[in-house]
């Protein structure tokens, strides 16, 4: 029970006052299929195209709440998988769910655990009912089952719900892509039958099928049936180029209700985004900005570069001199360079500032870009 | 060229509203020697008797400028051994000096460089010239001079300069306290000279002697007759009990001047603190809350916790019931136990936030009763 407003036609007479830029050059998006909207929440509107922040374990790591909001965050992921096993669902619920937990008072996205299962754990074995895998941290015996991870959302308070699905890599055989298909479209039934709506909270599908286009139709097909408040597009950025990526979308964004957002699972660097949103995609997430920053690689938008690099140790400049984030506003690369090699922590933590704002100010150019069409 | 105002009686009829606590316990400041005082910096005002946060390679680990703000710090001390071997002092006077190159605006202390070579380098040989050292990052050969220090500390335009000088671990025997002492005292004959005195800026002398009362005076005496700006108690906190360093304290304040900052070097808990402002002195640095913070370990007005402990998995409390700071106002103990047992790099920033609100607060309080006598 999500409103979601969409908007593909010009909203205003403003013209844009930004350059939309990829790795430094001027682009212009394409029409078509791109498009802004609005999701009303229990925590507050999403403006989409929208990025999500990645806070795996109810922090994004090194920010404090104030620092989140001010790159522009509408709204973050957390990891469900992590929280369950650390500090566990019961508990977070104690302390008054998520948003409480972590003083995070806009709206929260959480996964559903599938994934992670896939990625980190180690996983034992997978049933028509459930996913049983050992804890990553204490390799305890653990049982996930589609209504297991609804409960667990519910618990941590989430806005938006994710259903519980298989992820396989790619490239997967047919046979492979189809049965973890089947099992997802089954796990998604079992999962939205557990679902409890509350009126600014909502589940949404994940289609699957590796990247055979009729079992991603067949997938998206009976997701749509099942009446979702929203569909993400799981099983991309998971070993493909990016074209074979933006084949899936360039025909499951319209297998998917005009009305509803969509959301591109775990995707990606700017340019994967912007070819994502002019393939009609609403909602991204991504650790690229946060662990990227960690490591001392910026987005900027001349493209990327590694502070670490010594011709930074002596440079006056900003990151991106036309940034106004917190970091660019107040430290140069001379100095986010010194607490790099100095492995001082405040430089993983303002280079994360950096990248988060460059990504939330990439998407609000591309919205910005779209009402002015 | 620092003007420093001290006041020993009551300035207001205000009636202090907050109680002085020494591990959860009330305690009340003896009268006598203890007093308020006022520096009047390039960089503002510190009020005395205060703490200065610990920011060694430029940085207050984790924090960024509003952060240490909001702790209340209005003095920081920074390493001049750590920044002359990274990114080195010429660096920083290329990016405007210290204050500008980490976007800190208020006054800066920077010690001589004297306690980490002892502590930290591979000390090679001491003349009575120069130490000269091997680098603890790369094992370079550097050689510092008293006047090489304080050109050091000229190009981080450090408010505050300390002279270089020699440290012993105690106890010593009384001719290596002695030989110490002498080779210091020559330091700060030479590294005076070398200073360029400025309006707002200052240079202190280093007391040195051991736990020696007849060489403590004597280091006192060749100091004051030299006329610093102020005068810093060296050479305590390096191994003796509390007992020990307070009875050095007992005497040696009176042998400074009356109308000059008194600064005890590297000290300490809050209770030594309370006992060293007791004994007349006004300034203190010390690592402990910003190193504690990122352990775990709380310094509250019911004593110190370790966050860690498995009973604070389920409090629903903050860090200390009296406490305004930032963490205490947003997060439960449950949250930062999560966060600690997580290994998020947000739990020691959050701590350090608390742990140096703690004792810039407790300067503050104890002003406030100095005031109220």
């Amino acid at each position: 029970m999500l409103n979601f407003s969409v908007f593909h036609k010009k909203e205003s007479n403003a013209s844009s006052q930004r350059i939309l830029k990829m790795n430094g050059e001027a682009v212009s998006l394409k029409k078509g299929k791109a498009r802004v909207g609005r999701i009303e929440t229990a925590h507050g509107i999403i403006e989409t195209p929208c990025f999500m922040p990645v806070g795996t374990k109810g922090t994004v790591k090194g920010l404090k709440k104030e620092d989140i909001e001010a790159t522009g965050a509408q709204i973050i992921l957390a990891n469900t998988y992590h929280m369950m096993l650390q500090p566990s669902a019961e508990r977070v619920q104690q302390f008054g769910g998520l948003h409480k937990f972590m003083n995070w008072n806009k709206p929260i996205l959480t996964d559903s655990g599938g994934f992670q299962i896939m990625s980190l754990s180690g996983l034992c074995k997978l049933t028509d009912d459930a996913a049983i895998f050992r804890s990553h941290i204490d390799g305890a015996m653990h049982v996930l089952t589609p209504s297991r991870s609804i409960e667990i959302q519910h618990m941590l308070g989430s806005n938006i719900t994710m259903v519980l699905d298989q992820c396989i890599h790619n490239p997967a055989a047919h046979k492979v892509a189809e049965a973890a298909m089947y099992r997802s479209t089954r796990w998604a039934e079992l999962s939205k039958n557990s679902y409890k709506p509350r009126k600014g909270y909502g589940i949404f599908g994940i289609v699957q099928g590796g990247l055979y286009e009729d079992l991603r139709r067949e997938s998206a097909k009976h997701l749509v049936d099942m009446e979702f408040d929203g569909y993400a597009i799981g099983g991309l950025a998971v070993g493909e180029s990016q074209n074979e990526m933006f084949s899936v979308l360039d025909y499951i964004t319209e297998c998917l209700p005009e009305n509803k957002p969509r959301y591109l699972m775990g995707v990606g660097t700017p340019s994967d985004i912007i070819g994502a949103v002019e393939r009609g995609v609403d909602m991204f997430d991504c650790v690229m900005p946060s662990r990227c920053g960690r490591n001392g690689r910026a987005f900027t938008s001349a493209g990327q570069l590694n502070i670490r690099n010594a011709k930074y140790a002596s440079d006056c400049n900003n990151l991106d001199s036309e940034c106004d984030c917190y970091t660019c506003m107040h430290y140069t690369n001379g100095y986010l360079h010194h607490l790099f090699k100095a492995k001082e922590m405040l430089g993983g933590i303002l280079l994360t500032i950096h990248n988060l704002h460059y990504y939330n100010s990439l998407m609000s150019i591309i919205r910005e870009h779209i009402r002015n069409w």
